[in-house]
């Protein structure tokens, strides 16, 4: 870099340097400066009195909960969000919606890269990172730092493949909506509102009906779910499929663990609440046996974090709630525009008890040995988001004295991003939904900046101290 | 071994070496087995018509509930205690109790030196292990092996200290018993079965007002939570105490790891109590600044496992019993009488962490190395305990269809064999009390004995993978 004569840059390519600098230096704090600065923008035009269907400024509250919930593409809310903001107040919505999905993809994605440089996407990091596992460990060094100014041509894929896959849903969903007897206009606009939101995994929802209409349908709901599910699986995964969706052996680690996780939550999750709803006549459990089997995979598909209902949350059984609530927490894939502590962290928790249940010195899985930083990282994480979920749902308890089934499950869901809610949100006073954003924020920004700051901080040690083990358990 | 000529052994030399070669083998499962027995044990004589005040038999799903409430020293009950056993019945609790104590104390302690050989006990296996740290690793090699024979001195050792303990906290609550005006020989018995309950981190009540005349005496309530936190740290920290009180620097980690969460958790857990009930009429809200401060600070010492309480739990606020739930999931320390994952495991996870923060190869504490496979055993047990508590909180939501907070309360009381109850227990249907009663006995034996079992487990890895890192978080 310093021995090759440079050229005089442009203002252009100079700026884009320094951006450069502050992302390669602090990855971390890039992204929530990021994040914090679109919120603050948002709650502004929010604020405007056009954004509302009354001409009013809404609430301080209402406007910075909204705010944070469209750009962390939660879907909780404090108002009805059909009826309370007007057309402009929707296109600031989805424009928000769709500034906070794709940048998150492409925030994750590039803090992604910096921490794993293992994404399949650069070939000569891959190269790099293969050649010698141990210079994988930690630490950007000069020669593997990811240029973002490089990655000018990351954000634009992921724009791009983001908009192929919402335009794609919403022409198939479109059909299912003109039948309902929508005008042409509304259609197109309430199609393509849905498939941003299924895609995004936020779940707001276009009319006071919402998904209302289409509660039954299996070619409704299916597309509302592979929406999610592409969303969800995050953009490393969803890059892979495109490029090497034949040749599955090719597919990294990452890719395979997100996928095979997720596919069984997934799974698992439909059979839980098809079989704790059974007794339950208030949701599903008096519908004929196919559609309780779409409905609780679809509810099973949105705890991911998808955030849409067909049915109301309030009315499920405990037990119900309690599943609901491990699945948010879990929440999606890494790099994805689902929240939650991710399913590949779940993986590495999983991967380390085989590991020891089988006596095994390493981690393992698809034939590939997992370094046990990695499952630091993931302890890290977890300790982040159930610290974070412990304090908001005491502050909120205490606030509200509400249920805690209640409690648990709106707070679980602001903090993975999930958006379905139990009605309490809504319901909370003010002090409660500043906590809630909060929870959001931290839920939302965090996991994934945390396991890049972390990751990317790194400290020589200048001596080993001697070994000794305490008794666990 | 095999060089030196034997002597023709003695039958209980015979018996001995055969016990030595099962609990060698498989640790885990003898500890199992053994408590298996103890309940089954228990069950029948507590089903005895002369074990009940009525002199009938009692129902089976109390007879062992109770059983499994005694030997696994949860302190949970379906029946009224104080009434509905006779003196004989009494008896066999208070024997139940101390073998179920001493037991676990014993066999845990075996269970820690089989995995750690780290106790301070055995000098020959702490050298063992500090001169070649490589060797400390899992498997129990045949010279390293803790012969069981040879720790009936070990059993003795944890009797009498034990014993001691009791009769002192016994001695000392005796006069404030006697003030109370209870006759002599009542009050010999009352205070020794205070003592054990406490010490044995039980909670059973000796009489029907139970603790109640004492609810507010500070010397009273003192001693008991002294008696609880003896019996909590566990057996290898009472060792060290007692001989290395003066030079604490000599202390193992384990030792300094288990008293400084203990400690923590302990002011920690008494404050959030405090703050959260300061509004709360119904338990120690109203009460003076002097007396709240005691309450909290009780009921904090009580979730380590004590399951004494001077308030009704069901009255805590939701925020306080959210509270409890964590400090009881986290429990006491290794090879102690309490229950839950264990103080160290929670540190262990917090190491990690802190040292992912800092950037560090290596979790350090007091200036020691924890070796990476603790962390995976920590994992492993935290995600046992998650687990069943998960498990056992759905069912009985579904078959009961209580409320959260107090099904999650319980569950987690009996995972932790805490033994405080917001009265759940009691109201269940039998169904729910098996499961309740399966819930005291995975936590109690489970976390112990799979930590063992893990840690023995061992196997020759013919071949590494390359190594890959999926993202997490
Ligand atoms: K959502
Ligand atoms: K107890």
């Amino acid at each position: 870099m310093g021995s090759t004569p440079v050229k005089r840059k442009s203002v252009l390519g100079r700026i884009r340097d320094s951006i450069d600098r502050i992302a390669a230096g602090t990855p971390a704090r890039f992204g929530i400066y990021i994040f914090a600065g679109l919120i603050v923008l948002f709650t502004g035009l929010l604020s405007l009195p056009i954004s509302t269907a009354s001409g009013e400024v809404p609430p301080l509250a209402d406007a910075v909960f909204t705010a944070v919930s469209v750009i962390c593409v939660t879907g909780l809310s404090t108002v009805d969000m059909a009826t309370y903001w007007s057309g402009f107040g929707h296109s600031v919505i989805l424009l928000g919606v769709q500034i906070g999905g794709i940048g998150v993809l492409t925030v994750a994605s590039i803090l992604g890269l910096v921490i794993s440089r293992k994404l399949g996407l650069r070939q000569r990091l891959l190269a790099a990172s293969d050649a010698n596992p141990l210079r994988i460990r930690k630490g950007v060094t000069e020669a593997q730092a990811v240029r973002l100014g490089e990655t000018g041509s990351l954000l634009l894929t992921v724009a791009v493949s983001a908009l192929v896959i919402e335009v794609a849903v919403a022409l198939l969903l479109l059909p299912r909506i003109l039948i309902e007897g929508v005008p042409l206009l509304d259609a197109l606009y309430q199609s393509f509102y849905f498939s941003v939101m299924a895609f995004t995994n936020t779940g707001f929802l276009p009319t006071s009906e919402g998904i209302e209409p289409y509660a039954s349908d299996i070619w409704f709901l299916g597309l509302i779910m592979v929406g999610v599910f592409l969303g969800a699986i995050g953009f490393p995964v969803i890059y892979a499929l495109l490029r090497n969706h034949k040749e599955p052996r090719r597919w990294s680690l990452h890719v395979k663990l997100t996928l095979v996780t997720t596919l069984l939550l997934f799974v698992l999750g439909g059979f839980a609440f098809y079989l704790l709803e059974l007794d339950n006549r208030d949701t599903f459990g008096a519908l004929d046996p196919g559609q309780q089997i779409l409905q609780a995979l679809f509810l099973s598909m949105m705890t991911r974090s998808g955030g849409f209902a067909t049915i109301d949350i309030a009315e499920l059984n405990g037990s119900s709630l309690l599943v609901a609530d491990m699945l948010m927490f879990i929440g999606g894939g890494s790099a994805s525009t689902a929240g939650g502590i991710k399913v590949t962290t779940l993986a590495v928790l999983f991967l380390a008890a085989f590991a020891e249940a089988r006596g095994n010195d390493e981690m393992e899985s698809f034939e590939r040995r997992v370094p046990s930083d990695v499952l630091r990282l993931g302890v890290s994480v977890v300790l982040w988001g159930a610290t974070t979920v412990a304090a908001a749902s005491i502050i909120i308890l205490q606030i509200s004295k509400a249920p805690l089934d209640h409690v648990l499950f709106d707070v679980i869901s602001a903090f993975a991003t999930s958006g379905l809610s139990t009605g309490l949100t809504a319901a909370l006073p003010d002090s409660g939904q500043y906590v809630l954003a909060a929870t959001m924020f931290m839920g939302r920004i965090g996991t994934v900046t945390l396991a890049a700051a972390l990751a990317a901080s790194q400290r020589r040690q200048l001596f080993r101290h001697a070994e000794e083990r305490p008794i666990v358990g």
